[in-house]
């Protein structure tokens, strides 16, 4: 997800606040779902254009406070996002066979 | 976000199928929204009790999904993910002081 | 929010389950962002393109679903919505004045 | 969803502004998912417990911002929702049989 360097640092952010008892995995999910809007409102009225340096440093914030949350989540419920990530894409390969999939 | 080995694939899974044309940001953005809300959907009548196994892998996989979406963000944004969590948790730190958000 | 006979249908139809003990405010804002997510699916990857008649029944299960949850809300906690829109929109003339806000 | 009254209201308050060209149904449901999560923001660490008046001032103004976007939606793409949401009760009901689904 994030680096083992970032998600030690993320996890001693909470430790020394003891916020640990306010992240149950429900709550997490309920924070990735919020943060994950946030990003989104900086699309709310955009056409598709790209954003400029000032709005993409904002998204990119947005994004990390998604990365932050996940991050919590695979750490409290032992996930291992990349050996899942990796499963997925071999789920996505057989669902969307290129044959099949392929945009022209 | 994602290891590069997992990056490379899901890039090539979008190229093999020409669907960059739909990654818009704002779409993409979308998506992450959506897979955000599928993730809370595991949680949406549980009481903070853990997920069993068989819960853990679905939420592993929706897990998957909205990370697998904001690695193309950042790559389509040329976004370095783990330098900003890292500037992200500076700005936090700041706004949140132990001695100040300390629970006890 | 919904006829007053709507309401009735859906608290009689939540009654008659003993599904109350499940609807805690909390579940219910859960329960919107599921459904509102489920809504903004339809439009994912669509293109501003208006909806087929097929696709707008979908889309208006959809905004019933997202409807029947606010409707809970508003009565679990005694909430007049129609009051607050209208002072909502009195609080958005303030904030967004014709003359500054007239997009031409 | 809101009164004949008020939606005359946000319909007018859009119209002096010019703003349907932003409104394109897509945009809506980017705006529903938005003020959706928003209203969770005041859930996000909450245990269950009942939100105190100056929150659920709050609380009814989030629920107004997504009932007046539901209300545009609806108005745009001529859907009745009150036919619909009696549509959906009753769909439910075969749903969710009453002596299966009974909690006790």
């Amino acid at each position: 997800m994030i680096s083992k360097d970032n998600l030690e640092k993320v996890l001693t952010f909470r430790s020394e606040r003891n916020w640990e008892k306010f992240n149950t995995p429900k709550n997490i999910a309920v924070s990735v779902a919020i943060e994950a809007a946030e990003l989104l409102e900086h699309f709310q009225w955009s056409e598709n254009s790209s954003p400029n340096d000032k709005e993409k440093q904002a998204i990119a914030y947005e994004i990390a406070d998604v990365a932050i949350y996940l991050s919590y989540l695979c750490n409290d419920l032992d996930i291992d996002l990349n050996q899942r990530v990796a499963e997925k894409i071999e789920i996505n390969k057989k669902k969307y066979p290129v044959e099949q999939c392929k945009y022209s």
